[in-house]
């Protein structure tokens, strides 16, 4: 006898044999040359050492603090360092994640107890089509092309909108007025409009002030904020669910599940890594990918075929086209010589097809580490 | 038009009005008598201490080491304090989470692709019973007098069992026999078996070698692992879930979709704690949950109507029985003098009845703190 009956999960059915982008990102975790996942792993800067140091004596005064104030105070440096003036202060609507992809599992259980399907927008990680699928739901693509010039009135209904911005990989952001069309279109179709901007900490043009242009919409909305991309901080980093009033979703139940709170550790030191960020150390920061971002394509100026579809992406990741080459076996040709890159047919959830012939490579790394691993994409791409 | 149709969760329709267990430990964070949640709030001793001056340090080491490592030496100096010398090494059968509940989703999500029920052990933590069915999963109770004395046979056949040993709150242990009998069991009737030995430091009766049996066994199973109740790092912590040979489920597929890794500076920190804890650290941690249990009866000695339900618990939260009082009246008075317990109705999830008069409180916690709790404690039960 046997209750069981297991089959894959859809989620492996994917593009790319072996699986999805993270596991792909795990192959290349203990080499050198990883470019591939979109981990803050450059070196730590003499300001951000200067809060590293000072880790025993944030310990100790974090261990002094009650959580709720030590939530605050990084939350809102947070917040106003990427220009969120207006986010909500009231208890229950911020709360805190291990990760921004725990807050997306929350937030996909929350959705699916209500609704049972949503739009995303396409391309993007592949893990937030598999968290959503995986909890049930039936999934929309939503183009890039659609999101920032489509008619909103035609996308499907479904019981949500779901836009990364800045979007991972492509760095296209959600424009103010665009934004403002999307959350009105929401309010008036009574959909939940969900933003992921882990990746607003590199793009000014995305530090507009998104909760006003929310609040007056008067929609339903979630935002996932997120320190994990941004600093090196080794992984320790919150991730933050922002409701809206009147969601009318269990999300402070699921949360209440996974977990009780955050690492008050944590807390105290992002409140010092966002304090240096304000003193002058996020400007350094965008200079350090844009010099990084120069560095790819400078090297990879004479390589036949090569293109950058994101031109102006401020993100810490980069798309490289590769003309008629495979993104896979790119891939596979890079990992034999120990550099990790990731393909791009998994960011395009539904059609894979779309991003065959593009890696996506890391810009957060040590200026010496990215130097080396774009020499060798430069030599397997000219074939040598 | 609205494709939207919510209601509560049924987690939320409880015993307990205002919600869950960890709904309730929130009220109580930024209370200074928070003997609420069995987190460990206790004051490092020394030995802590020097990890903790060390995490500068730490983190430059962890920055340089591939996290392969890190991971390794951290799940292996905490298995072998806590007698688990057969566990396994392969690649793949143990993954970091950032703590035991996101492990447990990660298990609740796997588990409900593959089948529609499981027993789960009652009482225990409510979080438990809750992901389980929030993933959509038929729950079956398996009380403790079964689980212990009980015929395995007429246990109803769903697809696995659930067992958290030593069991919260309650602190009884599954012996090695007993072990051994569950795991062939499940291993005839093709359940799976899950333990979550999250509690199994403060107790050297659930120290013996767990992998070494349920390896014999051929059963298919799941260990989650916590070093998160064990020591004072300010919630920084890991939970692994460890898995058998032919598992037939998508644990790491679910795993890729939440998490690239936990940090490598927590890994490298609980190396520190794991080796403290081997030179001596444990064994002082031991003797000062018990002189914390025992300060907590004889403050109550003389209270009329008082027992200690788990006359043999080691585990860091001991239940105190009320006699005729009620839980939830005695925790809402409580309240009112700022102390901030937990009333076992919800751990009693199948039927809250049985929880109704007794209250738990953790032991983990500075002694000056524990003993101005319990003084209110004995004040309120004694109508004073």
């Amino acid at each position: 006898v046997s209750t069981w009956s297991y089959t894959p999960p859809t989620a492996f059915s994917g593009a790319v044999a072996g699986g999805n982008l993270t596991q792909l990102e795990t192959l290349a975790l203990n080499s050198r040359l990883n470019v591939a996942d979109g981990h803050a792993r450059q070196e730590p800067t003499a300001g951000q050492m200067k809060v590293i140091q000072d880790l025993p004596e944030l310990f100790v005064e974090a261990s002094g603090k009650p959580v709720e104030e030590l939530e605050r105070a990084a939350f809102g440096a947070y917040l106003r360092l990427l220009g969120q003036h207006s986010f909500p202060t009231r208890p229950g609507r911020v709360l805190s994640c291990y990760s921004s992809s725990v807050a997306m599992e929350i937030v996909a259980r929350s959705l699916a107890t209500a609704t049972d399907s949503m739009a995303l927008i396409h391309p993007t990680f592949d893990n937030i089509p598999d968290i959503l699928k995986g909890v049930g739901l039936r999934l929309v693509p939503l183009s890039e092309a659609d999101l920032h010039h489509g008619d909103l009135t035609r996308i499907p209904l479904t019981g949500g909108v779901f836009v990364t911005t800045p979007n991972n990989p492509t760095g296209r952001v959600l424009s103010e007025p665009r934004l403002r069309e999307l959350a009105l279109s929401c309010a008036s179709r009574d959909e939940v409009l969900v933003l992921d901007t882990s990746f607003r900490g590199f793009d000014t043009r995305a530090q507009y002030d998104h909760y006003a242009v929310l609040e007056d919409s008067g929609c339903r909305w979630i935002v996932i904020e997120d320190t994990g991309k941004l600093w090196p901080t080794l992984d320790l980093k919150v991730g933050w669910l922002v409701l809206s009033e009147g969601l009318g979703l269990p999300v402070p139940e699921v949360h209440s599940d996974i977990l009780l709170g955050v690492s008050p550790l944590v807390l105290a030191m992002l409140r010092g890594f966002a304090e240096d960020a304000e003193r002058g150390g996020l400007a350094e920061l965008h200079r350090f990918v844009a010099a990084n971002r120069e560095l790819v394509r400078s090297a990879l100026a004479d390589v036949p075929g090569v293109s950058y579809p994101d031109t102006g992406s401020r993100g810490s990741v980069e798309r490289i086209g590769l003309g008629d080459r495979s993104g896979m076996d790119t891939w596979a040709a890079l990992q034999t010589r120990n550099v990790y890159a990731l393909p791009c047919g998994p960011f395009f959830w539904n059609d894979p097809a779309e991003g065959d012939h593009m890696l996506r490579i890391a810009l957060a790394r040590p200026t010496p580490v990215l130097t080396a691993a774009v020499e060798v994409i430069r030599s397997v791409l000219l074939g040598r």
